[in-house]
Parts: C-alpha cells; sequence; structure tokens
C-alpha cells in the first residue's frame, strides 16, 4: 500500500526520537496503520544535525516553508516550538491542505481556535496529543474514552521539572533554590527555568484539557498561574504532618456559572494515588459524573515518549485522511458547532479548601482573633496545628486547613490577619484539593 | 441530525446503567458524538424490570433476536453475558450488517476471532471496551494510543473483587475465608466467588489485552490461571517485610519466542504506583519501547463506569459507520492480515523472579541443602528471610526471593527441597514481578 509521506518540521530532541521510532518500529507500525508511514523531508536549521538523526534517504531543507509547499508530502508534524515560525507554518499546511501534527502546547493554547476554525474549512486535521502530557494518550481519553460522561473536573500532576523539584525538596527537606540548581545540573531543568516552574508550561497543557473536557474555546490568557518558586521547605513539612503532600497541580472544574483554570501548588492527601507520582513522571486524575476518577500515568517528556504521542496522531491520521470530515474527532472533542461559551472564572471566584500559615506574636490573644476573622469571612475550619515559629520574634506559628471557602472571602480574611497587632508579616495561602473519586 | 438508534439487548445492571447515562447525559453525548444516540429497542427476560430501568419510549421484546432482526436498529449492544444466547445474537447482529458494542469479556477472549473474521467480512464494527477493566478506556490507550510502540508487556489488576480481597488481607491480616465472607456481605463478591477469585475473569481480560498489545489472536484456552484462594495470610506478611505487595496480577509479555500469558497472585515492589491499587479499583500497567511505562487506573466494574465505556464505543461506531471499512481502527489493533501467528508459551517456560517459602526442621543443614539446589537449577538469591516457623514440629520459616529464573527449573528444584530429611511439607511459591518502567 502507498507510503504516507511526513515532512518533519524541527529535527531536535524530539524530531530526532519520532524519526528513531518511525524507523525502529516502521514494520510494527505499518501492521497496525495499514500503510508505511515515512520521513521523506525535514526541515531544521542544522543541516549536519538534522542528517545525523533522521538518517540518508530523507530530504533536508533549512526552511520549513518548503516542508509546507511539497506536494508530496501528506502530513507535516511540526516540532519547531514557538508561536512565530512555527504558528505560520502550521497555518500555512492547513491552508495547503495538509494535515498537521504538533507537540506545541503554546501553539495549541494560545491559537488553538484560529488553528482549529482553519482546519475546518480547509477540512483537515490537527493533531496534538503530544502537546500534553508528553507519552501518556490522555488527549484521547479525554477526547474518545470518556465521551459518555459530563467532566467534573481535570487535576493534573503536568509539568515533569516541577514535580521533580517538589519530590527532591520534600525527600530531603532541601531549599527551593538548591534542589533547583541541582535539576539543571541533572538536565530536568533549563537554564532559565521560569516557563516551567512558574506554571506556564503547565497551564499551556491546562488550557488544552479545560477546553476538550468541557467543550469550550481555549483561553489561556484566562488561567490563572502560580508557581513554585516561593514555596518554603517549612510548608511542604507541615502539610506533611497534615497527611498531605503538595504538588504543582493543574486544576480546572466545571462550576454552574463558568469554568475553574488555575495553576498552583496544591496540597493533595497524602493518600490518593497522585500524591504518589513523584519525580518528573506526569499523570492526569479526570472526574467523569458517570465512569468517577480515572487517573493516567506515564512520562511527560523526553525523546521517545512524546514522539510516541506524535506518531499515535500519525497513525490515527492515517486511518482517517481520505474519510469525510464528518467521520472524524472534532478537535475539541466536542462538535465546532457546539462550543460553549462558558466564561473562566477569576481567581476570586474560585470555591477550594486553603492551607494558611501565620506567625503569631501574642498567642492567647491570635486564635480567638484569628477563629473570629474566619468565622466572619464564612470560612470553616477543618485541622490546625501549632509549631514553635522559625521567624525571629514570633512566639508560634500556626497553620490552619479550612473547608471549602471562596478565594474572595479568604484573601479579605488573610488581609485581616495580617493587619493584626498578635501576628507578624504575611500569612502564607497554598490551596488544598481532596481530588475525591 | 437523524438520531443512531441502539437496541439494548439485556438489562440488567450495566444495561440500566447505559440507559441512565444516555438519558442524563444526552446532550451532551450529542454535542460531542454529532447526533443523538438513543435506545429504541431493548430485550430482557423480565420486561416489567426492564421497562422500569429504560423508561416508557423504548419498545420491548423479550427476544433478543427481534432487536437483531429490526431494519431500524443501527447498533446492537450485547450485555446478556455468557457464551449461549450472547455468541448467537451477536453473529446474527453481525450477518444482519449491525455494528455491536459488548461488555462481554468471556465472549471476546473465547470467541472473538471468529467474531472479528465474521464483522470484517460484513464490514461492521465490534467494540469491546467495556470488557477490559470497565470504565477505563484501556482498550482505546492499547489500541491507538500507544501504536507507535513494540509492546514489551502488559500488566495488570483487573478483578476487583481479588483486589478487595487482598486488600482486606493486608490491612487486617485477616484469613482468606473470612475477607471473602465479608466480600460477599459487602456485594463485592458473587455467592460462586469462583469466576473472580479463581482468576478465570482477569484471564479473560488479560487474554484480550495481550491479543491488541502482541498483535495475535485471542488465545484464551492457552491462559495460565492461578487464583488466590489458597493465598496464606503469613506470606502477605513476609511478603511485606521484605517491600513487596501480592496484587492478583495479569501479566502478558512478550518473548523472542512466544508470548506469556499467566494470572497469578504476584509479589511487586511496595513502591511501584501499582502496587498500591486498592479496594476494587483496578490499573493496568504498559511497557512500551518508546513511551516507557504508562498506566491508567479506575473503577473496574459498576453500573455507570461500563456504561461510560459502552456509550464511548457508541459514540466511536456513530462517528465511523458510514466511513469505509478501512478508515476504522482494526479490532485487535493490527491489520486482520498482519496478525501474527506467535505460541503462547507454557508455564513452564516463563522467565520470571519467585518468592519461595519453605519450612526447615533442621536449620544448620537446610540452608547448605537448598541453596545447592537452587545454585544446580541456575537460580540465583535477591533475598532471603528466616522466621519461627508457625507450623508443629517445624523449627524455622525460610523465605527466598530469586533474580530471574525459568519455572521449570524453579519446579525441580522445588521438588528437590521438599524431598529433603530437613524440610517439612511443600514449598510455597509465588511469582515476583519487579515492573520496572
Amino acid at each position: 500500500m502507498k507510503a504516507i509521506n511526513v515532512g518533519l518540521c524541527g529535527v531536535g530532541t524530539v524530531g530526532g526520537g519520532t524519526a528513531t521510532v518511525l524507523k525502529r518500529n516502521g514494520n510494527e507500525i505499518a501492521r497496525r496503520a495499514g500503510r508505511p508511514i515515512v520521513i521523506t523531508m525535514a526541515a531544521n536549521r542544522d543541516l549536519d544535525r538534522a542528517r545525523e538523526l533522521v538518517g540518508d534517504d530523507v530530504l533536508l531543507t533549512d526552511n520549513a516553508m518548503d516542508v509546507v509547499n511539497n506536494p508530496d508530502i501528506d502530513i507535516v508534524v511540526e516540532l519547531i516550538g514557538g508561536t512565530t515560525v512555527a504558528k505560520d507554518l502550521v497555518l500555512a499546511a492547513i491552508a495547503n491542505g495538509k494535515h498537521v501534527v504538533t507537540a506545541n502546547k503554546k501553539l495549541i493554547a494560545e491559537y488553538g481556535n484560529e488553528i482549529f476554525a482553519l482546519a475546518q474549512e480547509k477540512g483537515v486535521m490537527v493533531a496534538f496529543e503530544a502537546a500534553v502530557a508528553g507519552g501518556i494518550p490522555v488527549i484521547k481519553a479525554l477526547r474518545e474514552g470518556l465521551t459518555a460522561n459530563q467532566i467534573e473536573w481535570v487535576a493534573g500532576i503536568i509539568n515533569g521539572t516541577s514535580n521533580f523539584i517538589l519530590t527532591e525538596m520534600r525527600d530531603k527537606g532541601s531549599a527551593f533554590a538548591d534542589v533547583l540548581a541541582e535539576a539543571q545540573r541533572l538536565g530536568y531543568a533549563e537554564a532559565d527555568p521560569t516557563f516551567d516552574i512558574e506554571g506556564h508550561d503547565a497551564a499551556h497543557k491546562l488550557t488544552i484539557m479545560s477546553a476538550i473536557a468541557f467543550g469550550i474555546p481555549v483561553q489561556f490568557d484566562k488561567a490563572y498561574l502560580e508557581g513554585i518558586s516561593k514555596l518554603d521547605a517549612a510548608d511542604i513539612k507541615y502539610a506533611a504532618e497534615l497527611g498531605y503532600r503538595i504538588k504543582l497541580l493543574g486544576m480546572t472544574r466545571r462550576r454552574p456559572n463558568g469554568i475553574e483554570l488555575r495553576v498552583s501548588p496544591t496540597l493533595i492527601p497524602a493518600g490518593r494515588l497522585i500524591a504518589n507520582v513523584d519525580g518528573v513522571m506526569n499523570a492526569v486524575l479526570v472526574k467523569g459524573d458517570a465512569v468517577g476518577a480515572t487517573m493516567y500515568y506515564g512520562p511527560g517528556a523526553g525523546a521517545e515518549p512524546t514522539a510516541s504521542s506524535v506518531i499515535a496522531d500519525l497513525v490515527d491520521i492515517t486511518r482517517l485522511h481520505t474519510a469525510d470530515p464528518e467521520h472524524r474527532v472534532p478537535h475539541l472533542a466536542f462538535q465546532p458547532s457546539q462550543i460553549a461559551n462558558l466564561p473562566i472564572l477569576p481567581i476570586d471566584e474560585v470555591e477550594t479548601c486553603y492551607y494558611l500559615r501565620l506567625t503569631a506574636k501574642d498567642l492567647p490573644g491570635v486564635l480567638a482573633d484569628v477563629t473570629g476573622i474566619l468565622a466572619e469571612g464564612q470560612i470553616s475550619v477543618d485541622a490546625m496545628l501549632q509549631k514553635p515559629a522559625a521567624a525571629a520574634g514570633g512566639t508560634a506559628e500556626i497553620i490552619i486547613v479550612t473547608h471549602i471557602a471562596i478565594e474572595k472571602n479568604i484573601n479579605i480574611a488573610i488581609a485581616k490577619i495580617e493587619n493584626l497587632a498578635s501576628t507578624h508579616g504575611k500569612v502564607v495561602k497554598l490551596r488544598l484539593e481532596h481530588l475525591n473519586g
């Protein structure tokens, strides 16, 4: 049977992995797909490096547009990253009637609506399994495996760098900066780690899952982001004493009046399976009204894990590329005419549980003051812990875990607590999710 | 758009759940599928019970063949179970050109080859996500999400009843019989629990996953089955001391000369995520050569979780039912012409690690004797534990964990150990899997 010709744009880590796996498993993949899938052309700035990674039988160019404009190419794989060249070339490929596979979470989270609209108009598929949670086929699970369900929420540990750092901070009791330096030495964190540790990467992935789970447009600009760089090792320790672990958690939840979409360091009960996902691994926990909770776990990055998802998309497209568009799975799981304009709720309107830590100067007075303030704000207390203060001048640290409350009310209460004569400094606030199945 | 008409054969727990979810989430499902999916006819022996569960607007019959022969029905859902009526009606539905969705693991594991051959000939789809691991979309993950990979092995905790019993035995230190009685009282075990506790149910599911993972025919008759009814609480305790948990594990592994396909109580390192899957929950861990290890976790049974998978299959078929058969995903993941006739290896040829427990009468002599026998059989020892014997007359129990060995050699060694004058009674043998990602 005629081979499917793939044009690879960007031959770096994932591009090299894709070429390697397509060659090594070409026979196994063709046994599944019904025809060979072959990289016949590749674009890369460094042609020598590309030649090394893709082999001798691939046409090379240093201009990705050559790939997009080659009439022999059936599917364009975009692995350049970013939203400049990558966006232009994806839109050009679609305009040329080519199907696209991309691992570019930023591109899909920020420009997905425009890209999918053009793809719909041109009758082509844009597949992006590799953009979320690396090798874990979680887009497929959400988009096809759970179609019976009203999705209630999706919670994900979807940034390996942050999860590695948090795991090391917990296991070794180390400070953030020390562990970050170690992660950089091991190659788990970039020289400029901002994108990973401040939650941008996780928020891109969460934005995509949120759209697919709830049938809404991608709305990255409305996502709330809070990273792990300000996390104090003390809070990891206190959380453990209270029976929780702290993870950089992406959480998107359906509420009657909109959708919560937020990434932040979050306490999770230590007994939950997802709380035990450690190191660079990723996991996504999905709550559907019919199925309950299901979880998808695996490597969230790396050359061959990500290539695994890129190639799964190539196989899907190979099976469907001559089928009528009505037979395809919609890009965002819901039919384009059925995408709902549910608003993303501002962070003030989020409802969840909270972990608060404050430093008390005058212990007898402070408990009455603080509990009074919480009661005023309709915030009820689930657990409380008192520790000798680390900070100079303080007599004690008080840790409070609340039941579900509105973030706005928590912030008002915190402002009042910080203004008390009996407290010292800022209140630490972390979100807490029980993730009940 | 024209609705898809579903004929439901068997209105019990899962049938009722399917009707409930299709009604409750009908709008959400149609937003995804592009058209409504509606049960228009149902067959059940007890018509009153069926009427209660499916509502007033469904045509009822007590003869499932009426559904199969109704020209208005697009998809037949078989939820009768067993391999008599169910098999006849599935084959008749296919012969009538109807697509089929089934939750019947026994039917697919034992008669899948015949069923898929007829479906191929008639150009219809037979979908069976609900047959394996209830609500977890693991068939989809294996068949579509991991198509880039040579699958190396699939390991599953895929019988909720057994996992509940083993979890309780571990947590409470109770004997098998006591926990079984409790499980029966709670409704987690049938009055006749044989099918669950002796490994048949798990082996049916594993047989199906093995076929899809490796591109081989279903070969349930070649599966090796060993249940949990003879498991001694002492071994759960000793395993824990050595850092392992015992699970009823389905394991299918690719070997150069064939496929291992076996279900048995198996030790797993306690630190592995899958070792922490407790109670009635299911999980499947898959090792692919490109992606590494990914895991799929969720409820393995129950009305709505199983309905979630039935309906996901209905949506898939709805999308593809008018497409050319070449656009569909092959029933066993590989193209029918590409199914390989790899043999299932006899249990004697299995290679894995082992846990052995023997009772020593004469301690000084026995260690030399036993280690000599193991060395003769090329079996090397990974760990050893000595305990005061519980059995009368013995002086000590010796627990040995081996490195990888051939089962045949282990059995020969065990026979020799049991014949030693220095040992007493039978040697307990359990398999042990490290499940390294």
